[in-house]
């Protein structure tokens, strides 16, 4: 057994994204224990931050313990109930786990469907949430598989005020406009490795005080011991019991948001989704030219994300000699799109021209 | 919001534990997708690793994408389906969350109980099974809220072939002897945070063919979907579907583990369970002789995690004065010993006579 040696790769797939340096070096700093005050410091910082990245004001706003679908799952253990009606909306791949975690926690589940490519209309939500009673609301704003960005900020309005809604930001969070309080949103969940440049394993999450409330007054207990809100919240947040040891935090990953959140921070949230706009335009259009057809609807695509049909002649092997001959990291398809789409991620550190350009180039000389 | 700067500490708490060089700095490294060839190596060899050290052949073995509670609820929501007869000792805090767990995954749970600072009498186990015809079972090895050993390579003997024997090994694993094949167990999880030497984020995890065959026929879909065994499996294993992804596997902590492996496997399993057992018998020495009383029966006292009562005329508050004056962390009682006990752990690299005596001999300053 050797030490490891990876090669570095230009990430543009649909995540793990680039990190920068001071990043990784975060993740290096010595381990503190995770009740010490130094630390707890750090804990109380990343959460502000947090806090600013989702804008909101919601007290509740941590990092999960988990990669970005243990975020999804801590939202729909603590808001979904047995026997609960719940309402999601599915256009590709991470609408339909959402849906399958809400059934695994009990929900009795309306799926919305649309064609992939396309959002789920907001009308049609609204009206499965009147037909079912639906007390839950999912949808996941920035649909990886086919790159549609769905208009969350329509949906509260569309719903009314009584249903839980949840939002999917785990693509979006840092790369485009995300804006909880604004939005009307109880629970929204992202990850670390997608426009937050931070290497994946933390789940960021934000629960409103209505969303608080719902952990006070539900009957039953939330199936997940590990996940469960109230007892996490009892770690994150002083109260009676200051800062009661739940799980051993994953000190190092913490280090590494912190550090990612610093730089979103310091970039400026407009600066870095004009960013990812910029380079998602340029990567779309040099495409195009290339004979690449996007999956997304126009009006509704992704900058970070840019799902494409391949073009006649070019096999998704291509993406192997990508990767061996020119180290670039570029996403398959899923689902109905495997092995006949990529998905290609701009994301973060990685939402410049010269990396959709190095892209480009090494496809010019590859097709 | 500035850098983080975390001062270094001499980490003789229950966990974090004190993290090798080489190990922070494969964390550093550069990241790659989680489908990447050069990392599916790096998986592979992780897997092979963490069956020398859980000394098992079973091919379902990989890290769990969360802390050490994160491989506790993987163990218990693939094993028990609801109504499922489950027995579990307890005899301190991890016992009580193990039996916890198995409540909220809808075990009927059965606590066979022993006072704090003793092991759970094997014979009381078998009888609860026999009695309750549990097809569950389950123990805590190391219990860390009191530093004592579980002697789990009785249990199997005693509770026959049929039940599914889950061990909790987060504080053993790599410490004292954890022999998952010859103790017939069948669901062993532990944490990267203790004597492994890693910073905590994973929970490496192993499945008999038994447990194996369990997840082939439970009746009921495993409740957690980012836990469920078989979806895990389908990445961590070349099925029909090669390398199916599941969810993002946090990379730069799998870089971590890998290191921290190697490090364990280069010093040998037998070395690192002898430096271990060294270090605690001299640590347990020094506190006798200053009046400091061990909570552990004599007999099942845990080397790496020795919990005691303190002495007249110690309070609680001394431990801030370790941290802050010599930047030594030691970790307080839980439960029953909430500000009467103190728990010291020397633990992976930290099990040395130098850390005992540096800590030693501050208290000697502080006294």
């Amino acid at each position: 057994m050797n030490p490891i040696h990876p090669p570095r790769r230009y990430l543009m797939g649909p995540g793990p994204s680039p990190v920068e340096p001071s990043v990784l070096a975060a993740m290096a700093k010595p381990v503190l224990g995770h009740l010490d005050p130094a630390f707890i410091s750090i804990m109380d910082e990343t959460s502000a931050a947090l806090r600013e990245v989702f804008q909101t004001t919601n007290q509740l706003t941590f990092p999960v313990s988990g990669t970005g679908s243990a975020g999804a799952e801590a939202a729909v253990v603590n808001m979904v109930e047995p026997g609960d009606r719940v309402v999601v909306g599915v256009c590709g791949v991470f609408g339909a786990r959402l849906a399958e975690m809400c059934r695994r926690a009990g929900g009795v589940v309306t799926e919305v469907q649309a064609p992939w490519g396309q959002p789920v209309p907001t009308e049609q939500i609204a009206e499965a949430v009147k037909k079912r009673g639906a007390k839950v609301v999912g949808i996941v704003h920035a649909e990886t598989s086919t790159g549609v960005r769905q208009p969350v900020e329509e949906i509260r309005q569309a719903i009314g005020d009584d249903p839980i809604l949840i939002v999917d930001a785990v693509t979006s969070l840092g790369g485009i406009e995300v804006d909880v309080d604004s939005w009307g949103i109880d629970v929204c969940f992202s990850g670390t490795q997608k426009c937050l440049s931070v290497p994946p394993g933390l789940a960021p999450i934000t629960f409103s005080p209505r969303a608080e409330w719902k952990l006070e007054t539900r009957s039953t207990p939330v199936q997940s011991w590990y996940l469960d809100a109230k007892l996490l919240r009892s770690y994150w947040e002083d109260g009676e019991v200051r800062r009661a040891y739940h799980h051993t935090a994953p000190i190092s990953m913490i280090y590494g948001l912190h550090e990612g959140l610093r730089i979103v921070l310091n970039e400026g949230l407009d600066a870095r989704w004009a960013r990812h706009h910029d380079a998602g335009r340029f990567l779309r259009n040099a495409l195009a030219e290339r004979g690449f057809e996007m999956i997304a609807a126009d009006g509704y695509r992704l900058p970070q994300l840019t799902a494409v049909r391949l073009p006649k002649g070019v096999e998704d092997g291509l993406r192997a000699a990508l990767l061996h001959e020119f180290d670039i990291e570029v996403g398959g398809g899923l689902g109905e799109f495997a092995g006949k789409a990529w998905r290609i991620g701009l994301m973060g550190l990685g939402a410049r021209r010269d990396h959709a350009l190095r892209l480009i180039q090494a496809l010019d000389a590859l097709m």
